[in-house]
């Protein structure tokens, strides 16, 4: 399919058809653009780990439906069965990747869904399960638009906004939750500009953000990682909004690597730095960042892309996914519940007090 | 030929064999280690302009390679065709690159002597164009050895040190200035452990600073050049060692984009930030780092790596190819005069006083 047939407005990441999931390949984006289909818990799991779907909150979405799937595929078994085999595909969904607490969080909602719901027929508990896979996925897009609009009156008309890595519509079941604070303001009547960092090692602004806006005719401007300090140094930057994978109870950010850089470059220039963050993302049973786990991945996707491969050979290799941005950094956290300025323990806990 | 043939310390950037001038076509290091030759100022210019070779005191030797090159196609023509003919290759060279001051300070060097010696023959002004240049490049050997020298001492023995594209023999006649200080603290017994941002968009280490390490068994790791930030907050950088292409009177220092980012986050980490630095890379006629032209490349640069292209399509691209450390991060410059600790205006005219 070629992706001129496609708006991003149109495009689901996630989407259910005849029985099984089905996700864009977010490997091969903007190059091609294609569904691939998905049958079990372990072959979403696998999706995940591989990066087929990426962004907490579509890995969210994907880890409910990869529940979703097991337990229709295991809709015939012994009420014994059934319960050995849908453990497995929780515990082989958890295990796909560490940093993104939306996974576990989207994996908690749907284990509550089965302990109540365990005094049922087998069949009856399938389809719970599915029902609540596809009400994380609808909320998430009401969330995004919530937090999206709050976002959006953060923007002044005009501004030049950065993003790092891709917290759009790709990286969740829709509209997206930084390039969804974008969007609503857009749709708001503001003219906003869009610099996109391409995100090393996999791209994902250079390939998904820099697609979507393109797809939306937002200005997007595409420069490689190590240049915003450059352009917030000659006043070209206005604000920046990123997403995030997990939130501490203290209010650290992990997000992307690379997202700690720019927010102390923001710092230094005055900028402001927003985290468009829903509530699933906050994980209050971590203390801070220190204690969020940071995923390593394959030295291969830092000595080149896919098969242009161009480093040195005998080189040695680091490659974390993620890193943690300190709460005295970030400006505010746009939730669908509103926007926390300085985040800190005590504001945070209070979007859970009522 | 293949690269495992060639230690570093054999490699020549430039080398002059049988009356022409010879460069390792670093655009295809490291997967094809290969010589091209160059006959005239114009062939030079371009092959400057298109990164054959690069690095501030290897351009600067090209340039003058290159004078010397268009003297001996000129060898045969009237005084006042010699004349002009060098003129315009003067020209040609002095428009192919505009940030690194090398390029001018060589070709300075190259019109003093033209001057000093417009009455003689014109084959005599040739034999002394092709000494001077020569001798410019056996210089910069002894000062990149006497800046090695002294930057080793600013080095802990077990020191990781990050370094930020290539300041090694590649981005000079030998030995390196950035790298070269590393060498000559591993060759005075130190264990040091290098970190190489990939330094995109030409990743000049991921592909150049990585293959010298490996030639000379330096431990080397590559990252991408987001991963700086999270490295030095976990601790793992304890200084940071990079090259220059221009430095300001006031010691402001334009270097290879992403130097900047570096700094900042080197002097949030209490990182100590030294920039190697010939007094050729000086630049007093600048007053600071806002007066010196950035030049801005090619979006195809950025949208991919060479035939590799991965973004979409449709977007715009910034690609300044330098950026400006103020003075205030920078720690020390080491220069073969000794070390410049807190440069600024004072202490840098101190070099050129005596």
């Amino acid at each position: 399919m070629n992706r001129q047939d496609h708006s991003s407005a149109a495009v689901q990441t996630l989407r259910w058809r005849e029985g099984r999931l089905e996700m864009i390949d977010q490997r091969v984006l903007p190059a091609r653009f294609e569904y691939l289909p998905f049958t079990s818990a372990a072959e979403v799991a696998e999706g995940i780990r591989s990066m087929v779907v990426r962004g907490a909150p579509a890995i969210g979405c994907a880890a409910a439906y990869g529940v979703a799937l097991e337990s229709v595929r295991l809709r015939g078994a012994t009420r014994e069965a059934f319960a050995v085999g849908l453990q497995r595909g929780f515990d082989v969904l958890a295990a796909s990747r560490p940093t993104a607490v939306n996974l576990f969080w989207a994996l908690a909602r749907m284990r509550a869904v089965w302990d109540a719901n365990q005094h049922r027929a087998v069949g009856d508990i399938v389809d719970c399960l599915l029902a609540q896979a596809h009400e994380i996925s609808a909320d998430d897009v009401r969330i995004n638009r919530a937090m999206g609009a709050y976002g959006a009156a953060l923007l002044a008309d005009g501004a030049r906004v950065l993003t790092h890595c891709n917290a759009g519509a790709l990286a969740t079941a829709g509209h997206g939750t930084a390039l969804g604070v974008i969007r609503s303001a857009v749709q708001a009547g503001k003219r906003i500009s869009v610099i996109a960092d391409e995100t090393r090692p996999f791209l994902q602004g250079a390939r998904l953000t820099a697609w979507e806006m393109v797809q939306e005719k937002i200005p997007v401007t595409l420069i490689t990682d190590n240049m915003a300090g450059h352009l917030m140094s000659r006043g070209e930057i206005d604000a920046v909004v990123v997403g995030t994978d997990r939130v501490a109870a203290n209010g650290d950010v992990a997000n992307k690597i690379g997202t700690y850089m720019v927010a102390v470059l923001a710092q230094r220039h005055n900028i402001p730095f927003y985290v468009a963050c829903p509530l699933s993302t906050i994980d209050l049973a971590v203390p801070d960042g220190a204690a969020i786990p940071i995923e390593e991945r394959a030295a291969e996707e830092v000595t080149g892309f896919r098969d242009c491969q161009w480093a040195a050979k005998g080189v040695q290799v680091r490659n974390p996914a993620f890193d943690v941005t300190p709460a005295e950094l970030v400006t505010a956290l746009i939730t669908e519940k509103g926007v926390v300025t300085r985040p800190n323990q005590t504001r945070i806990a209070g979007l859970f007090a009522d």
